[in-house]
């Protein structure tokens, strides 16, 4: 049988409509089962209008919702009937196998954390940012999700899961993994980044070296692991750089008719561009290292990215990627390296 | 009598043409002092291209040259007779005030803090983006050439050298300090920046506590400081996203007639928009904390970028811009707060 994910409904800037239309999609489409988690009117409502018999959709009632600009630990503490603690609590049963949302993203890491716990031998849950790199592959580069003050063995631990993430769901035979530094030749870095490196070319993964910034985009590595302060900067900075110079760039199509005319010719490269751009697209952004699965959408998230990231999620499960994470990291950490601590 | 500006004339990607156009630019423009360290021959030889025969433009003779890729400590080590050391010389000599290159960027910052100095009381000189922002202004952002392991001192260093910068040169009344970190709150963030958050808020400069990566491009601060490392992934994180982003939008363009069509008609759009946010325009980084001056131009700097470089070093000279980080710096720091080192 399928493995049940239990889906937050209502999560994101345009739920409960996108995630119960991504759900259908993924039981037409994928035959998932799909546990819809919110308040059971308005899913049903969402269910009628699309028509929706599928025995493998059913409904969980939630009656609270956890804003997008909700404080998690707010969300964690006071709203304990919200789709999002409820369908936690389902994968934390074993009435579910993965928990999927594109809910406020802070509190699905802090409520994933604190339900479902972390799989035993891993220090720190991470989130991996799955981006598209220029090779037109993609690159998992982790901790986004700003676990301040890492220590080298939390990076070492990263490294494995996403090691065994992009070898399992993204099909990738022997991921590369670089450290993210500001320079190349190994001595380069902070001290963290020293040790960190001790540990990764000690370890069994295909460690290629530090990586640089500009690495992440380019396609050179596979797998690309920083401490959580830097990634979750870097990625901000970077999904602000890019806004902005496509405000800028609108701002300059606006102009004239003729950038106006060529901007309504160029619309069909825009979308692909879009397409091609857009991370929903990849399934979302997996929470690794926590127990069952949980896979984080971006709160804009479509049908089709929903969908994606159902599909993900029940990839992470078939493939037992936690057992294989937890038995890599028993392996790899032992004998503990307290030095490094 | 206008500042002294040793032009390291070999250093770009486009050098000696370039950087002696730019040389010309400044001193019929803007009546600024040039000397242009490099070789003799190559460098009359892109005068006499131009008739250039303004007598605030003078030669001083380097038989070597640094390249773009070559290693910033064997530059240092090896090449005493480059057109960057030279021009270094000049300024520690009394002989030019300032130092403007467009060479490889690692060598120009080991070679200036080896030659120059530090201001007195600045630990660290650290590199200034100044980076365009969403709202038609610019941001300075710090520390983004690599100083690793930063202490809370330094950064405290930082953002009064770059509030300083951006009072005089970019002609802010009161210069907005934002502290990078992974929330805004301020509670948020790692050891070091807790620790900075407290130096910073008990100084006099207009600090506006933490401040994410999505604000460094929105225009919300005017000043962003952070640690080297996370300055300089950042950076080149953000360079290479857009750099990606535009390969994928040119590959979809070229796809139909339709698009290519469009993208001609286009053309003053993406022209004025690769304007807007070409930060060689801007006239360069200042490597800010050197004695007398140093401004970093991009590798394929224009020569208009050349002549603004030129303009912002004499600038920084004229306003005295040491003389006031040195006092602010005094005035800030004592008693100095050992227990954060």
């Amino acid at each position: 049988m399928k493995p049940a994910i239990a889906l937050d409904a209502m999560g994101g800037d345009f739920a409960p409509a996108n995630t119960v239309a991504g759900a259908i999609l993924a039981a037409r489409e994928l035959g998932s089962r799909v546990v819809l988690v919110g308040r059971e009117d308005e899913i049903q409502r969402e269910l009628n209008r699309h028509r929706a018999k599928e025995t493998s959709l059913s409904i969980v009632h939630a009656s609270e919702a956890v804003t997008m600009d909700e404080a998690p630990a707010m969300a964690l503490r006071r709203k304990k009937d919200s789709s999002l603690r409820i369908a936690a609590n389902l994968v934390r049963d074993g009435q579910a196998d993965a928990l999927v949302s594109a809910g406020n993203s802070g509190a699905v890491m802090a409520t994933a954390v604190f339900v479902l716990g972390a799989v035993a031998g891993v220090d720190r849950p991470a989130l991996a940012a799955v981006v598209p790199n220029r090779k037109g592959g993609v690159t998992v580069w982790l901790d986004v999700g700003a676990n301040v003050d890492s220590k080298p063995q939390h990076i070492h631990q990263w490294a494995i899961m996403a090691h065994i993430y992009a070898k399992n769901i993204l099909r990738v035979a022997s991921p590369r993994v670089g450290l993210l530094s500001i320079g190349e030749e190994a001595g380069k870095g902070n001290d963290l980044v020293k040790e960190t490196f001790k540990l990764l070319r000690g370890s069994r993964i295909n460690f290629i070296g530090n990586v640089e910034g500009h690495d992440i985009f380019d396609g050179s590595a596979d797998v690309i692991v920083c401490d959580g302060f830097t990634g979750n900067v870097s990625l901000k900075a970077v999904e602000s750089a890019t806004e902005t110079l496509f405000h800028f760039l609108k701002q300059e199509f606006s102009r004239s008719w003729r950038t106006r005319l060529g901007y309504l010719l160029s619309r069909p490269a825009f979308k692909g561009f879009r397409k091609r751009v857009d991370y929903a697209e990849f399934g979302g952004v997996p929470l690794l290292g926590v127990k069952g699965a949980t896979i984080i959408s971006h709160g804009r998230s479509s049908p089709r990215a929903i969908r994606n990231a159902i599909r993900v999620a029940g990839e992470v499960v078939e493939n037992r990627v936690n057992d294989q994470i937890q038995k890599e990291i028993e392996e790899s950490t032992h004998p503990m390296r307290s030095e490094t601590a």
